[in-house]
This record gives C-alpha cells, sequence and structure tokens, in this order.
C-alpha cells in the first residue's frame, strides 16, 4: 500500500495556497459515490443557519443584484460592530478573512519586508507574505504538552533581528492547526514587549494579526486590547461559527487609525450583495452562532471521547476540529488512506510539516461524526 | 453657487480607488427621498435577469452554504468556457472583474516595476499598479475626433523606454469612459509591435491586458489573438451585459500557460456559492446577455437621440453608457449639480482629468432614461 496525498499543490514560487481536493475527485480517485463524500479537513460547520433560506426567498438585498454592492456596506458594517463590541470605524469588510490577511499584507507588508509566523498555523499567512515578496520566518511553537503555545521570547528576538525589524506578526487565537487558544495574557504580554523593543530602537512596533476565526468556540475574544495597541488587527469571519463559509465574508477590527490605514487598499466592492444582506442578518441574530457553537461543542466532545475510546490520541480543542497524534507520517498516512477510502476526507500535512505525523479533523453533524467513529473501529480491528 | 464633488476620494498615497457616494449620502445631502436615487454613474444594467430570483428560492447551491465554495469553479468554469469560446484550461475566476485586475498584477507586477495605462481609461488599473509599488505611466489617448483610441506608437515607445522596459499594459475596450472600441487591428498591432520590440531587446514582451467588460454591448472579442499572444490576457465580467453586478464574478481569458501563471495566486475561494451557482446559469442562458444587451442599445439610442436634439453634446457609444462633453469643467459641475439636485447621479471627473469638462451618464431603463431627459430639458430651459 502506498498512500498518495489528496491535497495539491501548485508547482510554484513564492508559496501558493495549497487547494483541497474537490469532493469530485475524491469521489473519482476512490470510486465512492459523490453523496458519500463527508468533508473532516475544512473546519466548517455542518449545516448553514436555518435564515438563509427564508432571505434567499424573499430576494430583498441591499441593492438590486443588477447594481454593485452598497460600497460602504452600511449596515453590515453596523451589525459586525453591535456583534463584536466595536465602533463602526473599527470594522472593515473583506470576501472573507483571507481577503482581510491580503488588505494588511498590501497595506503592512513591503517588497523586501519581514513576517513572523509561529509554527504551524493557518498556511495563507505565508502565502500573503511571500505573495508580497516579504520574507516569511517561522518561529516554532512550543510543544503539545504546552499547548503549542507560541514562544514570546523566540518572536521577540526574531522580529527584532535578522536582515531587518518585522513589519507584521501573524497570530491565530484558537490556533489552526493545533485546536488550542494562546494562554491567558500570552498575546498581551507578546503586545507589551514589542512595543517596548520598538520603543527602545527608535521604530514603531510591527503589526500583531490576531486571527479569531475560532474564537466564538472558546466565548473569548482579545478585541478589547485595541484599546492599548492601535498595531493590533483582530480577524473575525463569518465561516466557522456561523456556519456560512459559502457566503465569503471577514472582517478586519481595529482602531480606527489602524481601519484607516487598510481601508484605501479595499477593493471597491468584493463581497457580493447577497453575502452582505445574509451576513447582516446573521450577526444581527442573537443566538444563532451561540447555539451552532452549542451543539458543536456537544459532538465535538462525543467525538473526541469515543476516539480515545478506540485508543487514539486526540489533543484537547477549543474549536471545531480535533488534532489527532498517529505517532508517524507513515501511520498518519495510513489512517488518512483508510478514511478516505471511505469518503470520509481528513486534513493531512505534508512530509517536512510539523504535524506530518498528525491528522486534522474537522467536528461534523452526529450522522458524519459517527460515520467516523465507525471508521475507525473498523481500522483498530484491522490493525495486525 | 458652488458644487462640490460627489464622489469621496481616499486622501492617502499610493492611489486608492474613489468610492461612488452611497444613495444615502446622495439622499442626506440633497434631501430627497432615498427612493427617488437613480444611479447614472455605475454603468450597470437596469434590473437583475428573472433566472435570479428563481434559483435563490430553489436554494440549490454547487455546495451547502456553511461548506466553501467549490475549490475548483468546475461547473461555472465550464460554463465561461463554453460562453467565450475557449477552454477549460484558458479560464481564471475572480471576485469581479476587480480581482481578476488584482491577481494579474501580483503575478506580473514586481515592486519597482512599470505598467502603461492609455489614458483616460478604468481607475483600478492605475490603483493596482500603485499598489503593487510599481509605477503608472500615462500614455494620453488620441482626440475624440479620433475615437479617443489609444495612442500605439506612443505605448511602444514608453513600453521600451525609461527606467526599464514595461511589465504590464493596461487596455479597456471599449473603453470606460470613453464608449469606444479601439479601432480595427490596433489591438493587434501593438501586440505585434511590442513582440517585435522585446525580441529585437532580448526580452519578453509585457503582458497586455484587455478589459473587455463592456464587449457585448459591440458583439467583438478579441480573445482568439490569444493563439499567437500569450502575453494576452482578455478581462471579461457579468456585471454589465449580464446586469448581476451585484454577484461580483469576473474572469481572466488566456493561453493555458499564462492561467498556469496566474493560478497559484487566485485566493482559495473568493467569490461566494450562491454567486458561482447564478453566474453559472446565467451564462449557460443562451439569449439572458443578447436580449439585455439589445434592450440597452435601443434605449441607449432613444436616449442620444433626446439629449442631442435638446443640445447636448454627446459621444458615440458601443457601451451602455454615453459620454457628454459640456465643453468647461464649470458647465460639467453645474449640471452635475443640477442632476443631484433631481437625485440622478452622473460620473463627475475630478479637476485636472482631461474629461474634467464632461459627464458619464449610463443608459438605465425607460423610465430613468425619461427622467433624465426630462432634468435635461427642464435644466436647459433654466438656462440664461
Amino acid at each position: 500500500m502506498s498512500p498518495t496525498p489528496v491535497t495539491y499543490a501548485s508547482p510554484t514560487e513564492p508559496a501558493s495556497y495549497t487547494w483541497e481536493a474537490t469532493n469530485e475527485e475524491v469521489a473519482a480517485r476512490y470510486g465512492i459515490p459523490l453523496a458519500d463524500i463527508v468533508r473532516f479537513d475544512l473546519n466548517t460547520s455542518p449545516t448553514p443557519p436555518v435564515l438563509v433560506s427564508r432571505l434567499l426567498a424573499a430576494g430583498r438585498f441591499e441593492t438590486p443584484l443588477s447594481e454593485y454592492p452598497p460600497s460602504d456596506y452600511r449596515r453590515l458594517v453596523a451589525a459586525a460592530a453591535g456583534r463584536y463590541g466595536v465602533g463602526t470605524d473599527e470594522v472593515l469588510v473583506g470576501a472573507g478573512a483571507d481577503e482581510i490577511l491580503d488588505i494588511i499584507g498590501k497595506v503592512f507588508l513591503p517588497a523586501g519586508g519581514t513576517a513572523i509566523i509561529p509554527t504551524p498555523s493557518y498556511s495563507m499567512y505565508r502565502v500573503i507574505t511571500e505573495q508580497r515578496a516579504a520574507r516569511a520566518i517561522a518561529v516554532p511553537r512550543l510543544e503539545a504538552t504546552d499547548g503549542y503555545a507560541m514562544d514570546v521570547p523566540a518572536i521577540r528576538a526574531a522580529a527584532s533581528a535578522g536582515a531587518g525589524p518585522a513589519q507584521v506578526v501573524w497570530l491565530c487565537s484558537p490556533n489552526n492547526p493545533t485546536a488550542l487558544p494562546e494562554p491567558d495574557g500570552a498575546v498581551e504580554a507578546l503586545l507589551t514587549a514589542l512595543a517596548g523593543d520598538a520603543a527602545a530602537a527608535g521604530r514603531e512596533p510591527p503589526v500583531v494579526v490576531l486571527d479569531e476565526a475560532y474564537a466564538e468556540f472558546t466565548g473569548r475574544s482579545l478585541v478589547e486590547l485595541r484599546h492599548r495597541y492601535s498595531n493590533l488587527i483582530v480577524v473575525r469571519t463569518i465561516s466557522k461559527a456561523y456556519a456560512l463559509a459559502g457566503m465569503r465574508v471577514g472582517f478586519a477590527l481595529a482602531r480606527p487609525e489602524t481601519i484607516a490605514r487598510l481601508n484605501p487598499v479595499r477593493p471597491p466592492g468584493s463581497v457580493s450583495t447577497v453575502s452582505v444582506t445574509i451576513a447582516t442578518e446573521a450577526l444581527l441574530d442573537p443566538t444563532l452562532a451561540a447555539n451552532n457553537v452549542a451543539r458543536v461543542r456537544r459532538e465535538r466532545d462525543r467525538l473526541r471521547g469515543a476516539l480515545i475510546g478506540l485508543g487514539w490520541r486526540v489533543g484537547r480543542s477549543a474549536t471545531n476540529f480535533l488534532l489527532v497524534d498517529l505517532g508517524s507520517p507513515e501511520g498518519a498516512a495510513v489512517v488518512a488512506e483508510g478514511l478516505l477510502s471511505r469518503g470520509l476526507v481528513p486534513r493531512t500535512f505534508p512530509a517536512g510539516h510539523p504535524l506530518a505525523d498528525h491528522l486534522r479533523l474537522t467536528v461534523r453533524d452526529a450522522e458524519g461524526n459517527q460515520q467516523l467513529i465507525s471508521a475507525a473501529r473498523e481500522m483498530s480491528k484491522e490493525k495486525p
């Protein structure tokens, strides 16, 4: 048996996003009906909120669909400001969090600049950095036993040393793919240290991007820190807790003077009018995200318990996904192939990745999770 | 009377997009009910196609809206390839033509590079260029009597001279805001000349971007030229002839090897799933765009005739908008203010723009156009 990777990389430099195989590609490769494919690799929520079909059928949007979206996304900005507890001048709208990252790169990362990435983390940070012809410095995270926390002294050293001081630090908390938030006080400690180092050297501190894509699953956000640190940009999305990844809506939250630097680079209307309306109503709904988060957490704990019961080493999770330690890259590849042959698509990590011996598995609905548990049970019986 | 501009510029360098005032802003400034505002400044089509409400109500999309859009946009790419007469490996999908321009900039324009823009043209070409920290060289277009054609020898000279050879030439045909296509053979003559100059100098020719956003209104496309010129990238959109600006879907069409250079920089899913489905069905509909184009052309010719009958100097148009010569920037400002005070929003050009003495007016539906004609009639009676 010779498992082949199921993610497809573009053979180019600088780094480009590695697209996940489509359902069609997985179905064709494994001879499985398309309808039987279940994605455990994308960290999405199981079903879209019920308000979506009502809004689509009503067909009433901000502006007619023959016109461009409203250039200021006014109602959406107001809804996001209310939901996230910031001012309307502290919100920037993007076509998913990915476009927010791109806009930040365009404003703060010059060609030849430097960005720091506590690693492993979301792959787009390196992609965005290298697309700016800037240098991505990977600073290894601590061990699993330390919750994969970022290494504050090492980040601080990397931000001051080398070819020049860093312009951007890309943080993600809770972190993808390690599933845990930074320890209490760690982000603030880093912000304080970076500010001190920069002041001592007579320069501006780097922008600290804090990607909180999974924050709703912890019930906590560090957006309040923006009051003391205007170099902090918090990134939020409706793709995870709001179960609306298909709409492509994300946000930057930061001090007004920081949003004012990002805003001129924002494309004039990258978010579709349908997405603007649906995202607005989803954010205004007081219980939509909370209900989904509660459902996902229950399923997460059930799924984790069942997999541990089968002998799998499954880390703690503050998110909607689980990180499973298979002991070796070969072990991870065998389990990945076993899942794929049943139409269940895990997230794998390529050779050389710090988590090459792990798989990442999204929490799905009860039925999907049960399929995963059954597959794991079958595979454990197949073992020599 | 002291007219103030109604477009809002961000006070920043590099150039940023100048957002049009929202309906709310115009309504508030002129004390007009929001429902009475008619936009003549955005070059959109009057009403969205009827298939939209049916598709939205059916609620069946490529993937559930809780999932990311299909990473390869497979059905949309196939529909676009069929519609535009190219191969599926000759199509790149973007969140509107604007994202296509951005992707081209990221791949082909290095920091310190050079791009050439026959001017006046669509403002985003300069914005994208300067966001890459590249230099935008404006090469003036010929006079109105020459159809505002690009100046091929001047472009050719600019592309070879200066600080270094240009990497990108941004063309738009039919051109916004001058409403006319390049003369027959001009684009090919430019491609041939640039190829010859580059070969003589032992370097690659610049990428020639041909923005055909308004091509359906002429019934002609130059996409066939890609067979002989792999440095040609044609840009298409569903915002104009398909009357779907609110969906944010655009395309690059080019030789497979050129698409392969753009593809790694494409964001993993910037187009919403709803937009993917609607755009796919709109492109598959054999008569949707043609019917809208026929309607708009009839209204365009009627509107132009009526305005000329009132003494306005209205240029020929191969698009869905008219360019009106008001004789002086002051004259243009007075007419703009007269229209705005009636809730009719024209596109103005700032001081120093080559068309500062012109207004650009989108062709709307019969009712909207009649409002414009009535306003013009009233204003002509008010003249001293």
